[in-house]
């Protein structure tokens, strides 16, 4: 596949054909259409924003060249006003979000589209599709983040990522979650994340021996030896970083990434810290994830950082949410199903949070317009397609998530036990 | 993100760090990496080749351009002689594999790089990336398309897909597996799979009434009117469907999104065929999978067609595989590990297939250059870099997967049970 240059046929066939019957129809007043995660993933007890950033950059790259245009001409089912209109879109509506960083729940619209009909409508499965992937990796990440409790956690995800480009975004939605560097180059260039690694067990395998394989990295990155040693025999491999040391050969750390990990953690600890060697860091990779990361310390292992990897790069304990958009308004009348399971809630909204004893106590989500004493979670960040404000910095998304988690409720800081946060809902059916 | 023109740093960092210490060690032979599945995940009896075509592209991609060696460079880990040969990388080793639509099993070679030590090893995190997810994807769509027994198939996944590449390639890898169509208008675009949708809920709740709506898209799609029924009441929109039929507005299908399907499928049969609508279609979507697929036909839902999304998409039920890629071979030498849980197997193998009473009977994995009485298949794909001879189209590759399923045992084509296949792997440790 070649990645598309416009953004314009990542979009599912029937939301051109709607598209077009509403333009044919005169269906061209404001609609305002919201996303939304339905119900939490049993394992998830809070969300975190993510993906507004890349959803404004799709947006501008969501147009329809020459090329695009005779692709849809060939299917026989558009016509040339409708091809006209595509020519020349862009988008020209609002947008209002829960900003990156930020925690969110249940029946919270996180994303809301306000634009022409036809407009809101096409942009669907490209609003689902950007703010669905980077919102649950977040808050996948974030939760190995809570029980790592200040141990390093670097991204080894990419290889597992479902393609390059979501490895890339995966990177982006770790490190804002907590990660301190990722093992993706391209990430590293693209946002600016702390690029780690070292070696692989390739590398010790080519060498007559694992000591020669040390001895050969540490001369060419002195600064940077992080020996893997599990490629024979870990607690050996150990001994031989404590002669290397004695000969003037230092390891920053040490990576284990296979075994019994606490024993061999403990083991590995032993030799190293009789040895002088406490500034050495063990750092562990293989199958890791949050619910191993609280096991192993609560068993005691001495892990100074983690290489976290397929698990969380997949989500693979809820790979996909129940995320909806849903058409809420249209020309200021309220839109909602009511049918079970799938109930929608009409209008524009604001979410509003309460705070007890500098803790979130409960949200709140209204009709837009209404003035509550809450704080006020969902901002305008496009106006007539137009950014009002500069969007923050990665490292500032960082600082938003950090400062919401010391403010959400213990509880639901349980990776392991299901708690869920008080969401009132509004029922304003017009 | 932007996606990178140029995925050079499309890599683990270590692969770098690990190939500049090679070049500086004179370690550059011939090595040979060997891709390949650990173990079937649980609910997998087998897998389906597919990714080739993909990999083949990124890897004339896989470049370096003065952006990315800037980069590099700041880092602070590379010297000029390890940048300069990165400027001018491009793949000029063999490539082997087993070729798209192929089925194939634990501990097969389903891709073997063979090239100097650097190179093949810069390519690892590419080379996982790409034939994990399309062959993760492909392996899941087809248990759909074994199950619906001739019923058409179509993807309705884009939205949930873990980034919009991810989708696209997923639209591929469904289709090769036996899927009829796509609702992702890039994915019919770019591979020429017939694209397919009508209308969503929303369409339906902008007009007044379900009918005006059924009405007005008819008038613009008279050939290719398939009515949503279950925004409201699915039987009387059923019964809908059969008036404006009676007024000369004919639908080709119905499609049912929510509800007890087994119920409203016959249901609605009921209504339809008294109508003397036997030719009208019944759809069915909303979390469909493979094993909702077999419970509904099981209970004698008369379902002509499913709209897959979600559950296929993220391969919900096994969303990654147990995937390496090994060093296996150096100058000529074996390489391996005896790790418990991760053995691998030196030298460049070959597979052999044998069968009886047309059927799969079980494989052999040999070294490469010996001569069995079985078929092979592995095939050299790329000598020196350049392709052998043209890849086969996307519709080849399904008449491929076709035929396999026709030799595959039946007891492997259990959605359910699990059954592992005989694969004998020749113990050559040199």
């Amino acid at each position: 596949m070649e990645y598309p240059k416009n953004l314009g046929l990542c979009t599912d066939l029937y939301e051109l054909t709607m598209a077009q019957s509403y333009l044919y129809e005169g269906k061209t007043g404001t609609a305002v259409f919201s996303l939304f995660v339905r119900k939490l993933p049993e394992k998830r007890n809070f969300l975190v924003s993510a993906g507004l950033e890349t959803l404004i950059k799709r947006l501008e790259s969501f147009k329809f060249s020459d090329e695009e245009l005779k692709y849809l001409r060939s299917l026989g089912k558009f016509k040339d006003d409708f091809l006209n209109y595509l020519k020349d879109f862009e988008f020209r509506g609002n947008l209002y979000a829960i900003p990156e960083g930020r925690i969110y729940f249940q029946n919270e619209p996180v994303v809301q589209i306000e634009a022409s009909l036809p407009e809101a409508q096409i942009l669907e499965t490209l609003v689902i599709n950007t703010i669905q992937f980077e919102s649950m990796i977040a808050s996948k990440a974030v939760r190995s983040y809570l029980v790592a409790k200040g141990r390093r956690l670097v991204d080894f995800g990419f290889r597992r990522a479902h393609g390059l480009e979501a490895g890339i975004l995966a990177a982006r939605a770790s490190y804002l979650a907590g990660f301190g560097g990722t093992s993706n180059v391209e990430a590293g260039r693209q946002f600016g994340i702390p690029v780690v690694g070292t070696m692989a067990h390739s590398y010790v395998m080519i060498f007559e021996d694992e000591e020669e394989a040390f001895r050969a990295f540490a001369k060419l990155y002195p600064d940077n030896t992080i020996f893997l040693i599990d490629t024979y025999d870990t607690v050996e491999a150990a001994k031989k970083v404590v002669k290397l040391a004695k000969e003037g050969i230092p390891a920053v750390g040490v990576r284990i990434d296979s075994g019994d990990i606490v024993k061999l953690s403990k083991e590995v600890r032993r030799i190293l810290d009789e040895a002088g060697l406490k500034e050495v860091k063990i750092i562990v990779s293989g199958g890791v994830d949050e619910y191993k990361i609280k096991r192993w310390l609560d068993e005691g292992a001495p892990i100074d950082a983690f290489g976290v990897g397929t698990k969380f790069i997949t989500s693979a304990d809820a790979p996909y949410f129940d995320i909806a958009y849903k058409l809420v308004e249209y020309e200021g009348k309220p839109k909602y199903k009511l049918s079970p399971g799938k109930k929608t809630f009409p209008y524009k909204r604001q979410v509003y949070r309460y705070y007890e004893n500098g803790k979130f106590s409960y949200d709140e989500v209204v009709r837009y317009e209404k003035e509550k004493e809450g704080e006020k979670l969902v901002e305008k960040v496009l106006e007539n397609g137009r950014l009002l404000k500069e969007l923050p910095s990665l490292k500032e998304i960082k600082e938003v998530l950090m400062e919401e988690l010391r403010k959400l409720p213990e509880e639901l800081k349980d990776i392991e036990k299901h708690a869920e946060y008080k969401v009132i809902v509004e029922e304003s059916y017009g």
